[in-house]
């Protein structure tokens, strides 16, 4: 829990006093007995739950350089809530850990804090409690706990069957561009500024999808993952979890505006860019093919995209298929690997 | 979730199973669905739960010259369940968040898996997810769940009544000595070998009072909290929480073997060691004077000591009474500060 001592420990009775004022005003927390404030919170969960915990580390997922302190405090909370979306899950709490270093300032930390709270009220979760330590770079580790009735009604990696088509919300490659822009602002003069600018935005600010997840959870998805390591890498999940083969058509990769000019000056095919690309947190599912335009007629619903990419296969593993119909070979990202793209530029 | 990404990710796979390897065989997980290796952990808790998170960092809380990686990993386990110890819980699950240097190998890593699972296995807890991260040190974030039938039957910090009495389990000062064993080895020379090892211990290897916590809340506890941050800051948080008033006597302290000679090396009087120092993990409690006698009873069923170290009072603050009657001032460990047990040598 957010341990508040004496004397100098203002600093976390602040954090949660920021993370607190960012909840919506009639947020009912129903399900929340304790929350921060003691050695644990205490909550009455109604059905079942899904948990997952996810972290971002200055110098590895991001630099103070090129990330304001509120979009590192969004990001980290998007990101671990991207993994409650990729579930179907209704939206809970959230615990976070803090690794503060000494030259990050108690306005910074506030801006941080504050980032993490809109980002969590905004899609309807409780801070409820969370840890700060001195580190000697800054660090944020989030917990987050969604709800379902039943263990059963939440959509797992797992479920993917024979001819269901694999299905990807929104546009791919984004975030892998924008932190290109970032690191090497020059590529910007090939963009109009407004695409320039959501492909930042992208990067710095990226949006957890939890209520498109819920709709492809009504719309009966059988198997979904969000698009955190890469696209290649995820749906690799996807097969493997389901004991089945994934097919993608790369040609059919949604890509965000202005990634095809970005790949092209780092000398990168587009599509093989966007395949490769990690962090934008879009949702990957597999739907039978009877479903897929109820599918996407949901997600549309939500203001978002659904773009049919390949196919589920008796078999196993991934085939990524080009333009001329050949498989060709893409690595997803790996977080502890040298290359990729958040381990490129850091 | 512990994400497994082909290639290099190889590491997080063997540590999923070092992990998962130190449960106890016909551990049942009755409230588990879905374990690792998905977007998010599925459980269905029967009724209420306490969620706290921890971390401990290379450089803050441990050096890697001094700790054996095994005990790193158990004692970011013990410090977290803790947490869900004070709250008198019953044991549930874990999810870790790893950060990993590029200076420690493979075995390195799974001694440190092996530490953590071993402490949860031998609590009763299944740990089901994590994340693993590069990062400048070694990090060890550790959220943890704890169950009860009802919300109302984990005991909180708040709740201390007038007339009750504040006891504390097992002996205090411990870690801290410990500490100061490690880092200065001379130290050692004015102490018996067993008993430098047992403080050496306190420090490398925590132990949660789970059982004891649970006893406690059985035998009636008003209110109770973990000692992490030092016995005086922690009866402070008795003190907050209840809107009373708290005072401890210094000389009825339950002090670890050594501690005073430790003390004394250092130019401190004992009981303001012990008062002041962190990491004990030992349990500060509030109970009904009637009911003394039986929560004495049920903890030392456990095998563990229970002292009254002072009394509730109407007003407010926390009073630490010196052996002349007085009450003089000791700060407690603040996690952010300059000084204190945790901050000093490392």
């Amino acid at each position: 829990m957010i341990q508040v001592v004496e004397g100098e420990f203002d600093l976390i009775a602040r954090l949660r006093a920021v993370v607190e004022g960012a909840e919506p005003p009639g947020a009912e927390h129903a399900r929340v007995r304790v929350a921060s404030g003691d050695d644990a919170a205490v909550t009455v969960p109604a059905g079942a739950t899904a948990t997952s915990v996810d972290s971002i580390v200055e110098g590895v997922h991001f630099r103070r350089e090129t990330f304001p302190m509120a979009s590192i405090g969004r990001k980290a909370m998007a990101a671990a809530l991207s993994d409650l979306a990729a579930m179907g899950a209704e939206p809970g709490e959230a615990y976070v850990q803090l690794g503060v270093p000494a030259d990050l300032d108690t306005a910074g930390a506030e801006e941080l804090a504050e980032g993490l709270g809109r980002c969590a009220a905004e899609n309807g979760i409780s801070v409820l409690g969370g840890d700060v330590s001195r580190a000697p770079v800054l660090w944020i580790g989030v917990t987050v706990v969604g709800h379902a009735d039943e263990a059963s009604d939440f959509v797992t990696r797992g479920g993917a069957q024979d001819g269901d088509v694999l299905v990807v919300t929104g546009e791919l490659g984004g975030a892998r561009a924008g932190l290109a822009l970032l690191e090497q602002p020059d590529l910007a003069e090939r963009l109009q500024p407004d695409v320039a600018d959501a492909l930042r935005r992208r990067q710095l600010e990226p949006v957890a999808r939890l209520d498109v997840g819920r709709a492809l959870r009504r719309a009966g998805a059988h198997a979904m993952i969000d698009v955190s390591d890469g696209l290649a890498g995820d749906a690799r999940h996807i097969a493997r979890a389901g004991a089945v083969r994934v097919a993608v058509e790369l040609e059919r990769l949604p890509l965000a505006a202005g990634v095809a000019e970005v790949a092209a000056a780092q000398g990168e095919d587009a599509a093989g860019f966007a395949a490769a690309a990690g962090e934008d947190y879009e949702l990957l599912a597999a739907v039978a093919a009877d479903r897929v335009n109820a599918a996407r007629a949901a997600v549309e619903a939500e203001g978002v995209n659904l773009t049919a990419i390949g196919r589920v296969e008796p078999g196993s593993g991934l085939a990524l298929i080009d333009r001329r119909g050949r498989e060709c070979g893409i690595e997803g990202f790996d977080q502890l690997g040298a290359s990729g793209s958040r381990g490129e530029p850091v």
